[in-house]
């Protein structure tokens, strides 16, 4: 069972504005949730249909459970399908970024990264390929939003993201920074260091001009065909994989 | 002006059902409909806001232009944020998939993928890398969908895309059949001959067990993190990015 009141709180926390004021998220799904419990995420409450998991409840003991019916999921749900497990989870503190904590690995940087699957698509990358933290411009996409939620598969809860003014950080952090731009070398060609910034741009524009002028290394992907770019989640992706690879 | 009746007819577009019915499709924005146009579709009418590019009209003389306002565009559009043009485009009869096509080049090979957004990622990216041909099995999302067309930013209209019964036709084909798994050959250590086929599964569940069997060689992207898995599309373009690196 749901309050009438229960559900418009949990509804008004489908809009940026709301989770702000009130410093909580939505997480939908068995594994999502799981992943933000197992990485020290402070879960209020799960709403869930049918059976719970067995293992959820021991994972934390301050965790509300509420079992509730299915057409109740649907009216909290930010998904067209509900998975059967809706949880409303505290936005943590953010860990300071300090140029220190930048040394010794690579950072992704996005400058106005908008749209909210590419979002949850990078950070879901990152996760894959052991990078553990990701830098956004202060105009990106708010990471807490349902559909980076949900696009992260989960590994929203073990990378780090940080919003920050770009241009300041990246001067003061002295690493190389590569940029990944329609002109550049080739990343085939490329011998990526140990520590470095990678810096990826706006879906439609591409990084910004100032944020350009920082890039001491301009990269691309080699084009082999027709299309005129490629979408931003899939440079970050192969950009990745190229630094990975020889490490 | 646009009348009543062009319109419901137009919105019947955004649906599967009626897109086979009439064998028209939607595209939007200037480029994607330019990229069709210069790719020999026929199309048969451009509604449009505002003034028409003036060399829009000029690429195919069979073309219906009807100037019409931002709010009836509104009502058409498959978007949320309406670009300017919308075009009304004849589905092309399917060449034929014979065996001899495959030969001498990488074909993609879809296994039930589902989410629009990444068909049309796949497409694009298939475009970038200059792969041809990409071959659906018939549960795969059909191509037309307007989240296709708008994901594929005109890529669509370059590449072949098939739907068919898979199993025979990599049978068939005799060639190397590499398959993306969560556990094979590394990619960084797999040398990948000038034709053959790449497979990708579905989102959720993979390659399915039937077309398992065939992989010649399953292929994995080394994972350095903790992210289970990575997105279809994302996994097809560091693959396509790999195949082509050597070449």
């Amino acid at each position: 069972m749901i309050s009438k009141a229960q559900i418009s709180f949990i509804k008004s926390l489908h809009l940026k504005k709301y989770r702000r004021e009130h410093g909580l998220f939505v997480v939908e799904g068995l594994k999502s949730i799981t992943d933000f419990l197992l990485s020290g995420y402070v879960v209020d409450a799960i709403y869930y249909t049918g059976n719970l998991a067995p293992n959820l409840g021991k994972l934390s003991n301050k965790l509300q459970l509420i079992n509730i019916n299915s057409s109740e999921l649907a009216r909290i749900s930010t998904l067209n399908t509900p998975q059967g497990e809706l949880a409303i989870v505290k936005i943590p503190r953010n860990t300071p970024l300090t140029n220190e904590s930048l040394k010794g690995s690579f950072s992704l940087i996005l400058d106005y990264v908008q749209d909210p699957g590419n979002m949850g698509t990078i950070i879901r990358t990152a996760d894959w390929f052991g990078f553990k933290r990701i830098i956004c411009s202060p105009d990106s996409v708010e990471i807490y939003n349902p559909k980076v939620v949900q696009a992260s598969m989960g590994s929203l809860s073990r990378i780090e993201v940080h919003y920050a003014d770009l241009a300041p950080m990246i001067k003061a952090s002295g690493l190389p920074v590569f940029g990944a731009m329609l002109r550049g070398q080739s990343i085939y060609e490329t011998k990526f260091p140990e520590e470095g910034l990678l810096i990826l741009g706006n879906e439609g524009s591409g990084i910004s001009q100032e944020i350009s002028m920082l890039i001491t290394t301009p990269i691309t992907i080699p084009r082999f065909g027709s299309a005129e770019s490629l979408n931003v989640a899939v440079s970050a992706s192969i950009i990745c994989s190229e630094i990975r690879r020889n490490s």
